[in-house]
């Protein structure tokens, strides 16, 4: 479908255009609409345009995308990339002993080369799955920002730390964070990165704060992940972590929260009070594995004006940097938890995987759009397969019936990243193949080692 | 991947041999295991064996599988495969208005060519991932039985009937059941199809009991779909759906029952004491989708030995035929439900989908497994994908990582019907192109007429 009609002396050329397609734009109250047989115009790393009906001039590349939906690229809200060298590696256990038991004392064993090839196919697999961005927390950041560079891909990046490395911890994610931010030809955005209220302390989290005020930079941790975090804080601190953010100064910061299934009735008026922009990343699937009780109160964050963004958490917990099935999984989650078939439609799945999604990594206005002067971060959609056929509703055919695979293209600042299915910037069987020579000792676990225990 | 090297006149040859593929075994407890470099010989629409290293001998047509899982074909266990002419017309609206305000109108103006063209997608988009067999539920079931040959899939099929349609219903149920087993070279088995104890009285279910007794035919209903149906049951008659099934004889029959999600304590001794071979099909998406507050019991069915297998129901609430997705969620949905993350494993899930599923369909013993002697309805699934790689554990990356799309090859008693993701027996454009003209006049809900009410 593709057809790259180099044209390079053609002044006033636009970069990319995309022919023939359904585009997925917001009109001016952010509903969802479509255009049909429109023209999708890139030029200089944005969207310069989408309109109705045929191109009006050439490009140095076209790609007909007849059949197909061009819509913004998915944004993985929370993830931790290198993680995708544990997937499977701990099934069917409670989060205390997926911690305790695996997790931990294998990412005792971990060395940046590890990190540096798990972040390569978890890009790999995010480019394949129509993701354009994503925000990724973890260890040996240097190295992942290394390879978002190389992939083409956005990131929003946090070197995490625990209050148990002492004020080296904090200091080295405030260090990554102004080394790195606007890096990768303003691709890599960062943030301060404390794991949890429950690993950080107050004073480490008050200073974080303060940091990310003088800095200007935003931060990005796990809060209220779920009810047993919520009762174990308010056991021992009388406060919810939510009240925590609060005390310690970061609901005044650009804050993402992850999770947020422990968010209770009292944390609401909290929230509402926040002076920070504040945002939640909702990871439906690692929710239902580890039978927690709640998911993210969508509809209460909703009434309070928060973003919630979709993302995955890490492959080791969700098997997958699927954002796609985390969108269907939203709307099925949530009607199931408000006992409300008509909550969350196809169209609000599609604001939250889009507009929401955006704002949760800090890039309101700048992604989540195909809106002209927007960063041209563009997916096209397959929808000729039998599985989504007919298309009565696009959005629905979008969220519930179409696949992360049916991803046929994925387009980063108007750099195409995959071509008809065909990765441009990732070697995976070379990546695969020394992952592999690796796992033994990435995953052996007889020295009884862990970098964290697991006690909320 | 595929050379058929074809030698025709190699007596004693093989029809097929699948080669240098990790198998998907059970074992005498039934436990699921894997043969590394595993090769699978078909001869005469059988498995003849599943040894560890190379082929012995040359066969008509060799699959080189490396790479690839080699499982049992998917059974989806409770379809209505016309409906994916239906998908994403009536989304976000509780069951009794997707039911009353669109299904039931549209289905009015369901004409056999509709029937065939939907059945022929819903045919294409299985075969695409990874389903071998399924038990369709509906109307114009000729029509249904005649794309089923051609498709080369296995099916059990039951021409549906209420008793609104007076005793014609029922007979047509069981004329089609007796004119159709056994067609189709043995792929086609029927069923008698009542509708559901709140569309079929007491009289024609246990009429429908006699009639399956004297001609040995198994029976497929709807039944305890959800709470309210049973509590409707109990205000109305005193009894549940499941005493219902008890009390009209169909617990005495071979009888699949769809859903199940409003079965209740009350029902177990019940279940307990069926002489028939009950069983329960279970297509999770659809309860989340309703927003029902149960799903499937399936830690207490069971304990009572009764089997349960994966569905998807029709494309109208499910969006999809993909019983690869019903599978993860099967896992996912069962966790959350009984509040263990140890429950349902990724093994139980696997065995839901094979040994289960294939006697839930009637046909243990039969498909469902490698086992030489069994039916050669074979699947291969990619697992060099960056989204499932490394393979730290075999049943977490088929269950939870891997996609319906991940299947590359499907095979129906030995016969290739999708190789390299290529559809060899369902020309998809050439339905898409003339459902699409077919579906104004479809979907016109101005008459008035609906062929049902819903009204547990």
């Amino acid at each position: 479908m593709t057809s790259p009609e180099r044209t390079p002396d053609a002044k006033g050329a636009a970069d990319l255009i995309i022919t023939r397609c359904t585009a997925l734009v917001h009109d001016d109250h952010e509903g969802i609409g479509f255009v049909e047989d429109a023209t999708v115009v890139v030029r200089d790393g944005l969207v310069e345009s989408v309109t109705a009906g045929p191109a009006g001039a050439g490009a140095a590349e076209t790609i007909d995308a007849h059949g197909q939906v061009a819509m913004p690229g998915l944004v993985n809200c929370h993830t931790h990339t290198p993680m995708v060298a544990l997937r499977g590696l701990a099934e069917d256990l409670p989060v205390e002993e997926w911690f305790n038991d695996v997790v931990w004392p294998v990412e005792s064993n971990l060395t940046a080369r590890d990190v540096e090839l798990g972040a390569r196919l978890a890009c790999a697999e995010m480019i394949r799955g129509g993701v354009t961005c994503f925000a990724d927390h973890y260890f040996a950041m240097d190295t992942v920002a290394a390879v978002v560079a190389e992939s083409g891909l956005r990131a929003n990046l946090g070197q995490a730390f625990f209050s148990s490395q002492g004020v080296e911890g904090r200091e080295r994610s405030l260090d990554f964070a102004l080394r790195h931010r606007g890096t990768a030809g303003g691709r890599v955005t960062t943030s301060l990165a404390p794991h949890a209220p429950y690993t950080v302390d107050d004073a480490d989290l008050a200073a974080t704060a303060a940091l990310a005020r003088e800095h200007g930079l935003p931060v990005h941790i796990h809060a209220a992940e779920n009810r047993d975090q919520t009762a174990s804080s308010l056991a021992r601190r009388g406060r919810t972590p939510v009240e925590v953010l609060a005390d310690t100064g970061l609901l005044g910061t650009d804050l993402l929260i992850a999770h947020g299934t422990g968010i209770t009735e009292r944390d609401l008026p909290v929230l509402a009070r926040a002076a920070g922009r504040v945002a939640v990343a909702c990871a439906p699937r690692g929710y239902l594995r580890f039978a927690w009780p709640t998911t993210t109160p969508v509809r209460a964050l909703r009434e309070l004006g928060i973003p919630v963004g979709l993302a995955t958490d890490g492959a080791a917990s969700n098997s997958s940097l699927d954002v796609w099935e985390s969108m269907a999984l939203l709307a099925l989650t949530q009607k199931s938890a408000e006992g409300d078939p008509r909550w969350l439609t196809a169209r609000q799945a599609l604001h939250h995987a889009t507009l929401q999604s955006a704002r949760a990594v800090g890039l309101g206005g700048e992604i989540g759009s195909l809106a002209p002067g927007h960063r041209a971060d563009i997916v096209l959609v397959d929808l000729s397969g039998p599985h989504t056929q007919p298309v009565h509703d696009l959005a629905a055919a979008l969220v519930h019936s179409a696949r992360s695979g049916d991803v046929r293209t994925t387009i980063v600042d108007g750099r195409v990243l995959m071509r008809d299915r065909e990765l441009l910037t990732v070697d995976v069987p070379t990546v695969v193949r020394e992952m592999g020579a690796r796992m033994p000792a990435l995953v052996d676990r007889s020295h009884g080692r862990r970098i964290q225990d697991y006690d909320t």
